[in-house]
């Protein structure tokens, strides 16, 4: 069976054939993510029929790798028994997952299928805000005990191992409160009887319910751990988070990130799914901010309507200027909100940055002064020597002023502590537009004397 | 000990009083990459006073979280001898981290100071392109035979489980091909008697050595699995890929394409080690062409001279008009880029992307149109209501163009087999800044007959 592709069209007919026995072989044998795909594109009722038929251990996976719409499609057709048997099968955090995304009342739903203590563990991680740690944690891990030695805790992850998320880590608490971990290689290798207590890591990565999930993930890459240990304000262990979620929130951040800095206010859903209004939504208020702060460089360009009237040449370079000065202070902030979220970066750099900005700005603005001298005596645009100079030393000035700018604006948000993304990315092409403008005119009036 | 926090300067008393037996505690106690941190700040003689008195086991960590440039100058310090006892304690694929930092001539050291086998696999691993699955890889898993029991898979698991870089994910070959996999926790709590064979998991998800690290990352979230087996042309087990250096291969790509995304072109080091002059390199090829790409939209600014004289409230129109578009089409074009790279948006979805961008662009042009509209009744800036609908109008209408042209562009990169971050993103303001222009010249001709 292994060089056979599953398709939509093969379940179909196992479905259709009731061929119960190939059916449970398949979802035995398959890797549950891809078949999930397929069931998505199955209708209801063949998707209950399948549920049915294969093994009562890997409904759980099953159901928490479909599609959204599919999930609230089975729990509104299933009975509380199908409902808790497929509970039974998920860890903790999955279930969130899902219920994240249910409406309202199949979340009710779900919540009175699942047993009493399912419920306490649901309604303890439903208690904390989405994106923090504690939302975030799966509440099913390995608990061991200081006095437990190595052969005492082998038992005790074999007992507690069935349900746990993972077993490569367990915790080992005193009075509830976390005080070391191990990893199983550690166990594994160590002689029976010696003490867990003396084997154990103390110096533990963890974090508090209340941490923002982008510190669980920086925690995660900078100490190159697979599971993160959760523990309320009385650091007692509460949950585990695993990598394997922390990759989702790594995309989910980013994603979110480069939204923001495209001046969009962060959409959840994929492209496709994203409704139009809600992407319009997402988009508009950026766009009317944006728009009319444009005005701001449009008034300036009318105050200098005269000034233009009198060389035309100088407003077909006010693109030109602008443009570039744009992308010069974009590059720049880019780099420190970028170097602010992965290298730590903080305002106590900023004459590090400022410094840096300035030089790297200085030595683009001559290169880029050059380009310009030589590209208006190669095509001469009707310009004198002087109004060529002009231009050039504008766009090198414009460069230099926006490169700082660029790397100041994050920072100062940062300090502020609002997100860099989000401030500082849509703004400073417009902040950077009107001092590029500026600029432009206040050396046009100085040197040519108009 | 446990409330201690270590300090440089607590390390610095350490070494200044040779406290031999406190420092190996602190070593074995503390998280070595928080140790790491102080021991970057020490100096060469100290550093080296360290290696030589902690835990020969734990050097090979402690040396690959040290700073690049620490790392160079201990092996330029080190020994042979020194450098082997290190390079016992390393996985193959942090050494292969190591050496793409070193200079040439340390490089040439580490090999020539490494056993003929550890020489070897590092080789291999160095025969791979940077970037690649096969170059990402550790050689040091846990393989298994089909025909083991589960007690003689654990012997196994014991004996080849020290070098291992995991024993949490064991590989079952058969005449060295990847024929299944199997995690320690389906082994664990399976009678000794059991087959191996019967239990794998058959349906496996690997990567071949040419496979890009994107792909290994994509995988890895896809199928939330935080091992992945590398093979090679003929499906032998060559090596594996474990999730923590999956978190930084992402970090890198999302730094690469969010600096492609503004037009940079990608470094590698941090914002604050990067020199001057490499920065200035990485901006200065789009800078210099966008430039030139902006004296486009001057000549068409030019053009219309005359029409702008007849008018003068339209050129202070002109940075609204083009900001807005620009802002506009930089918005989709980063969704759609986004979704290319997350949710696996091809070119096929052409028809979709751009009846949603049309949809958007509709939409959020007459709520714009609105606002400039009233904006124009309220601060009346000289210009009659048919200049204002002009005005007006061309926005909404660039703006719909600039939502449809940045949707178009990422998917025709895409299709073209050119990065979309590198392409679309910084070509679509000057793009859409010149379509802006356009469009607004065009319907100011038309309707008022300039």
């Amino acid at each position: 069976m292994d060089n056979l592709s599953i398709t939509t069209a093969f379940l179909n007919e196992l479905i259709a054939g009731k061929e119960v026995k190939i059916l449970r072989e398949v979802f035995d044998e398959f890797n549950i993510v891809d078949l999930a795909e397929h069931v998505d594109c199955l209708n209801i009722n063949d998707i209950l029929f399948i549920f049915k038929v294969i093994r009562k251990d890997i409904t759980g996976e099953l159901f928490s790798y479909l599609d959204s719409e599919t999930q609230s499609k089975v729990i509104e057709t299933f009975t509380s028994n199908e409902i808790r048997t497929v509970l039974d099968n998920m860890y903790t955090d999955d279930v969130v997952d899902v219920m994240d995304e249910l409406p309202a009342n199949l979340v009710k739903k779900v919540l009175q299928a699942a047993t009493p203590q399912q419920r306490d563990e649901l309604n303890t991680i439903l208690s904390f805000k989405p994106g923090t740690a504690g939302y975030l944690m799966s509440t099913d891990f390995v608990e061991l005990k200081e006095t437990d030695t190595v052969g005492s805790a082998i038992r005790r992850i074999k007992r507690q191992g069935k349900v746990a998320e993972t077993i490569s880590y367990c915790y080992i608490v005193s009075k509830r409160k976390l005080v070391g971990t191990i990893s199983l290689r550690d166990i594994l290798f160590e002689d029976e009887d010696e003490m867990i207590r003396n084997l154990m890591n103390k110096d533990v990565i963890y974090v508090k319910t209340d941490a923002d999930q982008e510190e669980v993930a920086y925690l995660a890459s900078k100490y190159d751990i697979l599971v993160i240990p959760v523990v309320n304000d009385e650091d007692c262990l509460i949950g585990i988070i695993t990598v394997d979620d922390i990759l989702d929130v790594i995309e989910e951040e980013v994603t979110e990130d480069i939204q923001k800095m495209a001046a969009i206010v962060p959409v959840e859903d994929s492209y496709l799914k994203t409704s139009v209004w809600d992407m319009a939504k997402s988009r508009l208020p950026w766009l009317c901010g944006l728009m009319i702060t444009a005005t701001l460089t449009g008034s300036i360009l009318s105050e200098f309507e005269n000034a233009l009237a009198v060389i035309p040449a100088l407003s077909s370079f006010v693109p030109m200027i602008m443009g570039t000065a744009g992308n010069a202070g974009s590059q720049a902030s880019i780099m420190v909100i970028r170097g602010i979220s992965v290298d730590g970066l903080t305002f106590k750099s900023i004459w590090g940055v400022l410094w840096k900005e300035l030089r790297v700005g200085v030595l683009c603005g001559m290169i880029l002064f050059a380009v310009v001298i030589a590209r208006m005596m190669l095509l001469p645009p009707d310009v004198t020597l002087k109004i060529a100079a002009v231009i050039a030393l504008s766009m090198t000035v414009a460069l230099v002023v926006a490169k700082m700018v660029g790397g100041l604006l994050p920072l100062i948000a940062e300090s502020l502590h609002q997100d860099p993304a989000a401030m500082a990315a849509p703004l400073i092409t417009t902040i950077v537009d009107t001092l590029a403008l500026l600029i432009y005119f206040a050396l046009s009036v100085k040197i040519l004397g108009i």
